[in-house]
């Protein structure tokens, strides 16, 4: 089938059907899709029930609740941070603190505190290891900027966030930290453990047939945001996990590789009011003076609150 | 972005991160289709807010159930009828009853039986009008066929499919019948009422920003299948129905429009064993003999049993 007789049947669906105003972005959208869909049928004569598998496919992924996880595996949510990237450049906003993927796992309403949190309920307390991660937050000249607010989440020892795991306790490892005067925030938690999919499911199961894993590095969220600053939706990977470059979900990125350093000295240990050793992670927060005309860096998405 | 870059990222999301033997067809079409939603997203510089959006709307509706029908609503069941018909033509395979688009309410497992059946549970009966359809099944040359299996589902008067609508009997409204030795079957039922999406789901949410209705004329499916023969897909929709040709789905086509007779003889009534007038309608099927080298019509397709 040519494209005028594609581009003939979508009209005639999409286009032709319409009885009234209609929302000219939407159905510039739909046409794109469709048409795109209707073309990669035609050029790799996919066959009727290559089609229907691919749709029941997508349905099993929504159902599972792994289709926003679908977009981070082939790379889409890496794509619009390419993207955005690229806006950034040409609006001429460059330095700072580099975005990477959101994912789908953040939880709005978590526990407020100025300075200081301690993120974990305690339940796996000397079982993993203990982690400070400590941080000053400034702009791309080197002032700090006290009272940002920096949003803070990260899995449990199997890789897995609460409230989407129902066994963890309410807002375990999810808090929100402002930043004190002299722009410093400190928060103790244990360690994560990279997110991985669930092996059973229909996600796996695509990425299965082209030998490809759904595991992540262990890493840690953020939202950093302050008036008259760019939000920062990034996150830290960490050294050492064998997932660090391997990342399912493409989310690591130059300047975001964190290193957890042993401590071990009892003056320290003892000035953090902890029992033994921990880890301890710098992660510095560069954000972006905000200007008119700059691309908007907030992100409208369905998020979960609780 | 230009085109190399995106082609770039494509591959190194899903083609560089295989570790073993794949699949080649499946990452051949993943690759395909997300590299044509890379581009439209760069082409129509969709934001981020707009990805998601576009994300949450496809989980809304494969978790409501609607995805198969939003395939039906932008045309693709029609083009795929399309594709299938030009096959078809290629192959030197024509004449015979056309096919026309499944849709995703057949149950497989009606009862079954040979030349006549019953078709409706009596629950509606004295409600709406009774309908009887007669139909002879030949080849292209004429040919009865007798033995073939005709398969018939259709909505009740509110639009509704048994299985999917609980608040029927089992097998409401379906059942298989085989052609008798002249290659007649009857089929004893109510007159249906097109189907309807749900006004308040998420499919018809997307039509209404772009002011389309999803109503669907009166209409009866059938598979018809016999040794030999092509299996067919088709139905016929209802002369008059307002609907007609204004099918949100596009499964109304040139040769599949029938009549509904209105039958008032009191002998034509009695003959039939009825209480009073009943609508009738024709539908003749001819199938295709199979050859060797013909596009199989068997679609694989994921489809309830009960």
């Amino acid at each position: 089938m040519d494209r005028q007789t594609i581009e003939n049947v979508v009209k005639a669906c999409n286009v032709d059907t319409s009885e009234g105003p209609v929302n000219a972005r939407v159905q510039q959208v739909l046409v794109r899709l469709v048409t795109d869909l209707f073309q990669a049928i035609e050029d790799l004569d996919l066959s009727q029930s290559e089609v229907w598998k691919g749709i029941e496919t997508i349905i099993d992924i929504a159902k599972a609740d792994e289709f926003a996880l679908m977009g981070s595996a082939v790379g889409l949510e890496h794509f619009l941070d390419l993207r955005a990237d690229e806006a950034d450049a040409k609006a001429g906003l460059t330095g700072g603190t580099p975005r990477t993927i959101e994912g789908p796992l953040y939880v709005a309403g978590a526990p407020e505190s100025t300075g200081f949190a301690r993120m974990d309920d305690g339940s796996e307390e000397g079982k993993i290891p203990t982690l400070i991660i400590d941080g000053t937050v400034t702009d791309t000249e080197g002032n700090i900027i006290p009272g940002a607010k920096v949003e803070v989440w990260h899995a449990n020892s199997h890789g897995n966030y609460s409230f989407f795991d129902k066994s963890q306790s309410h807002f375990n490892l999810r808090r929100s930290i402002f930043a004190d005067e002299k722009g410093q925030y400190t928060a103790l938690t244990t360690m994560p453990v990279g997110y991985g999919l669930n092996p059973e499911g229909p996600l796996q199961g695509v990425l299965n047939m082209i030998s490809r894993h759904g595991q992540r590095p262990a890493h840690v969220h953020y939202f950093i945001s302050a008036p008259g600053y760019r939000k920062l939706t990034t996150q830290f990977n960490i050294e050492g996990d064998k997932y660090l470059w391997d990342d399912f979900a493409f989310g690591t990125r130059e300047g975001l590789v964190a290193t957890a350093v042993d401590v071990t000295d009892e003056a320290e240990i003892a000035r953090r009011g902890l029992k033994g050793p921990f880890k301890h992670i710098q992660f510095d927060v560069v954000l972006q003076k905000d200007k008119a005309g700059a691309p908007s860096t907030e992100v409208e998405r369905r998020r979960a609150s609780a």
